[in-house]
């Protein structure tokens, strides 16, 4: 790796980020448990200033490890640029609540649950789940009501918690509205509608390939390699000026054109996150707006949102499609309840309802594999769909982010979470029992 | 000037954005009109991608230069961190208008009031003044109703506008609020607060010398020097990441604990930023709340804002409190009605009448000099005051930004905008008098 690439990798890296590229260097010692690692009990960035050893900063390898990344995953736009995703000027709708009594008395029998954790063969409840999980925000709402709602760590009502690769779905269910309303024909190849990727491998995949991450693209992400793509596509997208000397490609865009192809489209799914910032591309061609902007126009300024949402951008002010996105506990719950209730919410239909149908309807599950916690599982438009008794699917993003949807047991859970490790592999064991656990107390009618 | 401080200084620079220093690359011939220069006539950033040519990045001598500027004061965060200051997730308060019809008979009939620029011998209408301006933004209320409400260029009534100095007076508010309430006093050295400045200049300079800029202290702004303060100052607030070898302060904070000496505290009145700095560190020592927290706490969350605003941070997340806030032009509107009510808003009291009060009577003339287009005039609380007839009072900020306060007229008039080079002295004479005869028309019962 050439000293100048080194050198923009050193200083911030939103891809890297959101895969949890940076985790690599943690202690390989038990980490610190939930509470020991609250960013309140760290002390990080208490006081004015705070010691010289709460201070977070860059570089992203010292921001996003654990245990700073606790404090990090509510902070990121204070350490990169980014585009807002309003809300509009408009008041928010607030989501709906049982009386203080009836919702206090949920928390206590719901905080009581108890399930199994994959692989585990001692139960474990509801409420040590969420510190074993790290949990920052979790909300659930059943049939339209919240019925459970608590913040750890750096979060609160009004903080923004990086979303990670949760991005991917708002970038997916965009790209599906557009694809439902005609707008733009997912059997179309990719250089049909961006010429400048035809030399590329994304020339030749169709758009719905690209939706599903069954396309056929060189794009590696092993971390312990210095040579992996992974850190290619983080010094382009890096938003600060090149170094001297720098030749690689500048932004997400300019990096997309030149993958090259690995195996054929069509052949597997392969979770790539370039898949979703080649999306990202297509879709602001096609809309002739920003992800930002579309996400605005088409969900926040109309779903009742508190909050605006932000998103990271690349040195071209190309936003991350791929997991720049931080928004509000709450608003991440409007957006499930909108996927729950097939684009309504407070009585306003936002999208046809056919757009929520095929992403809870799932992607081909033969070319889906490698994910133990998600036995006969799919990938399609960005979400991540189980295929279980419930017909459950979800945005899914690292350090154990959620917006999980059981149309059967009427439910939307969110969770914000700083897993200590990237995988969800790590965390899954700990939350999708619970969160089935969850559904099946709220369908027994509680 | 070492060869790492040029390379942070290339990289970004927050300060010398606030001061202007970037404009003096612009071309010396006449710069390009208002309307030539429009952000949407220029194309920058229209595309996905947008021409290489319209592109707009980093560093801030490229994306802070004329007319480049015209588009970048509505997106600094999208090259810059930046810390919330939120508005909280109630409901905004909308500020009250005449009906439709009277509402565009006012627009006409101010549209054409004619005024002399100073020093000027032909008059200008009042929209006329707009483009000389380069107005983005701009709003005018009398006796709490909008009378007039323009956008232009980058901006409209969802769009932050960078500040500028402007944030100063934020600052400042914040200060007396925190001296009338009696939390702060304004008689104590700054060393008393804040030991770490014992050993520099502003150790010895009382809080109200700093509110009031009349420290002693060495700072120069002189752009065309390579060595001058505002490029070392510079290099400190850097949010990114200190080039190797860069051996100067990291962040405001510590590049203020080593101010030397230069003439007396209390001799004059002399504008350096640094003092709008060191007033925001006193604050946040004596508050236990960033700068961003404290005007969400006691402004943006109380007075019914539409919009989040925010403000550039340092390296070590230290919010810019001499000119790092952008904000929507009513939410500015907000602020001005809260000084021209004394503290009051939407029925309700945020801060005692005194805080604008105090502001209102001004600072010591005797120590004002060198603003010809502010004969009279004084500083006091970081806020400018003019001494004139109407006892008018504002916050400025260079490139022509103002929140104009008028209690005679019973007027508040916010304007935004983006001209061609940073001093007010160049802007001021198609302004003030232009305030002034918009006033004058109001009173008499328009």
């Amino acid at each position: 790796m050439s000293s100048s690439i080194s050198k923009v990798l050193s200083l911030t890296a939103g891809v890297a980020m959101s895969l949890g590229a940076v985790t690599v260097a943690q202690a390989q010692s038990a980490p610190l448990s939930a509470q020991e690692s609250d960013p309140r009990v760290m002390g990080w960035m208490q006081g004015f200033p705070p010691p010289e050893d709460k201070i977070i900063t860059q570089p992203d390898s010292v921001y996003f490890s654990f245990p700073k990344l606790r404090w990090s995953v509510c902070h990121l736009r204070e350490f990169l640029p980014t585009e807002e995703i309003s809300r509009g000027l408009g008041a928010p709708v607030p989501l709906s609540y049982p009386s203080p009594s009836e919702f206090a008395d949920l928390r206590s029998k719901i905080d009581a649950l108890t399930f199994t954790p994959l692989g585990a063969e001692a139960p474990m409840t509801w409420e040590e789940s969420l510190y074993a999980n790290y949990t920052d925000g979790i909300i659930v709402l059943h049939k339209g009501k919240v019925v459970y709602e608590r913040y750890f760590g750096c979060m609160d009502e009004g903080a923004k918690h990086a979303a990670m690769s949760m991005t991917k779905s708002v970038t997916g269910l965009l790209a599906e509205i557009l694809v439902v309303e005609g707008a733009l024909d997912d059997t179309k190849l990719v250089r049909d509608i961006i010429p400048e990727v035809a030399d590329g491998a994304f020339g030749s995949a169709t758009v719905r390939q690209v939706m599903d991450m069954v396309t056929g693209v060189r794009y590696s992400e092993n971390y312990a390699d210095p040579n992996a793509d992974i850190w290619i596509y983080s010094a382009a997208a890096s938003p600060l000026p090149k170094p001297e000397g720098y030749t690689g490609s500048n932004g997400y865009w300019e990096y997309l054109a030149q993958v090259q192809p690995e195996g054929n489209h069509g052949d597997a799914f392969h979770y790539k996150t370039i898949n979703s910032d080649m999306l990202g591309w297509i879709i602001s061609r096609t809309a002739g707006k920003s992800v930002t902007d579309l996400a605005s126009d088409r969900l926040w300024s109309r779903m009742g949102a508190e909050q605006d949402a932000y998103q990271t951008v690349d040195g071209k002010g190309v936003p991350f499609a791929g997991g720049g996105i931080s928004l509000g506990l709450r608003d991440a719950a409007r957006l499930g309840l909108l996927m729950l209730n097939k684009g309504e919410i407070n009585g306003e239909r936002l999208f046809p309802a056919e757009v929520a149908e095929n992403i809870a309807k799932g992607g081909d599950q033969s070319k889906f594999s490698g994910y133990a916690s998600i036995p006969n599982g799919s990938y399609t438009s960005q979400w991540w769909v189980f295929h279980n008794d419930h017909g459950a699917f979800a945005a899914r993003g690292v350090h154990g982010q959620t917006i999980y949807v059981d149309p059967t047991a009427e439910m939307v859970l969110v969770r914000f979470a700083s897993f200590p490790t990237a995988a969800n592999a790590d965390i899954d064991p700990t939350s999708l029992p619970a969160y089935q656990a969850v559904a099946e107390y709220l369908m027994a009618g509680h």
